[in-house]
């Protein structure tokens, strides 16, 4: 199956991901426009790229693209992609936030006549906006590019095409395998952060306690100075997902604290604690094959449901498809 | 109240922490003696130090030493700490290990005629061992030193005036206040962490997870990566504190699995995590203001309780205190 790259992006939000991705595009010498609904940020992108790339519309931002990507924080998907439809826009459509459920849900709703193909790329610092965007910022990160029943292969090899051109790996998933990832991952994590630092000031053994912190407690709780309302944002917006993971997450801690009170809790919690060593020791994992496979929905799927994810895409559609090896059990 | 501080140290046990010290204070000048149960770090100790410091066992460490150094393992303790009161040793008596309360009965039942007056440093690295021992390791750090009814304000301030001289920051405490402190900045930090990474690895959907593990995930789980032997010793040897802590984070998780059944979660869970957030982003505190006074118990319990340090000890007895502001909420 060829492969055909989009020819021209638009951006729509120029944030921490929307104005690293421009600046990239542009940089590989791909035909760009972008657009934010904020003129500062527009003035400060016209000082970094070429004054005729940033549109003042987001009519004008879409009319000559063959791919649009959203990147818009998830409150404002919605009233953006009516924009989108309003401007006749019917070609390929991503996007790029933290959750893909929702965003499938909101795209099939605000601008059904787009064909939605959902992204998130696991990128990010602590800064956000346009100051903050650097074109470097998806060097081998995982992009998850979502696969679902309806999605066209030849859709997502184009967009897989591009993203690994950027650097990153690509990682087919469906919306929901996405959301339940994610939670795990990066939702429960900012929870469990908040948790902590919770814990950790509460009363008066707080100011002791947060005078001993050391790594530990610096990295564990590193997230919990996210901004509250992004970290709300992204918990509240995987709600149904988060809830099984922390359901999860209550047992677990609910066991430990069954194990202290055993005879010898020392050995009980050596064995609790050894799966997590054995897995978190040999993370992140090493790419342990690579295989030039002609591209069948089924293969991509479960690839990326064994850990594995796709370097590169090839004009007549074959990919290179990289696999990991499972967590091996080093020496304790 | 004149301050002397200790004319010849001597450290049992030389891995990373003993070792460390050890070294930073042959640096200073300060008249040293090491020992370590196993001859391949008594070797290895005597090409990095002048070779008579290194004794060949623990009576002969202990002889000409004014202040003892427990710097073994706490399962080691009891047996080490019987060679310490068979060597006929009665003078001052401090240790590093991360608890405090088992350490102070440990010492009263098997060497109960020498002064023991606890210490914690908050230093330590993924590695281990007198390999990875450095005489910069205690650099700013805070180092715990115990405070209790029983002990001699001129024992105490003797130790502050040397770890202070190390470089660290002298945090008076109770046995039990730093106890409960080091579970909620440390051994749930620990749990939470293992739990975390179960979570994110169990099942079918734990390979996708993995793979899209980032910045959260690496930061969160970071010392799911410790041996889990050393783990469980330390949250083991602190079950009483450490339940009390995990009680109060299985509430705060719960809570959260509660408001994500809200009407409007967002909302409702940026407030639950902007107390957190408070506290995080203004943390480590930068010391507020510093005094130079006279040292009274009554004062550096306060001091301590406080989240303050004391930063050096005058020959006079005279301390500089730095207390901290206490956290203050940044915008959002």
């Amino acid at each position: 199956m060829p492969v055909t790259p989009p020819a021209h992006v638009a951006v729509l939000g120029l944030g921490l991901i929307g104005g690293s991705l421009l600046r990239r595009l542009a940089d590989l010498g791909i035909a760009v426009t972008g657009y934010d609904a904020d003129p500062a940020t527009r003035a400060a992108a016209r000082h970094i790229l070429d004054g005729g790339r940033i549109a003042d519309s987001v009519a004008a931002t879409v009319a000559d693209a063959d791919l649009l990507v959203l990147a818009v924080p998830l409150p404002a998907a919605g009233p953006v992609l009516d924009e989108i439809r309003a401007a006749g826009y019917t070609g390929l459509l991503t996007d790029v936030t933290s959750v893909k459920g929702p965003l499938r849900d909101l795209a099939a709703e605000h601008c059904p006549d787009a064909r939605w193909l959902g992204g998130h790329p696991m990128a990010g610092t602590a800064a956000s906006g346009f100051a903050a965007s650097d074109p470097d910022l998806f060097d081998g990160c995982a992009w998850v590019l979502c696969l679902e029943p309806e999605t066209a292969l030849d859709d997502w090899l184009r967009l897989a095409a591009l993203v690994t051109g950027l650097g990153a790996r690509a990682v087919p998933a469906t919306a929901d395998d996405h959301d339940a990832a994610v939670a795990r991952i990066s939702h429960a994590p900012h929870v469990v952060a908040a948790a902590l630092v919770t814990g950790a000031s509460a009363g008066e053994q707080g100011p002791l306690a947060l005078a001993l912190g050391a790594g530990s407690f610096r990295d564990g709780t590193r997230v919990a100075a996210t901004r509250p309302a992004l970290t709300a944002a992204m918990c509240g917006g995987n709600a149904a997902a988060l809830r099984t993971v922390l359901d999860a997450l209550l047992e677990q801690v609910s066991e430990v604290r069954r194990l202290l009170d055993e005879p010898d809790p020392v050995t009980a919690l050596t064995g609790w604690f050894t799966p997590a060593h054995t897995v978190r020791a040999s993370w992140p994992a090493s790419p342990g094959s690579a295989e030039h496979v002609a591209a069948e929905r089924a293969e991509l799927l479960a690839l990326g449901r064994a850990g594995g994810w796709v370097t590169s895409v090839a004009a007549d559609g074959r990919v290179v498809m990289a696999s990991t090896p499972p967590p091996s059990a080093p020496p304790l």
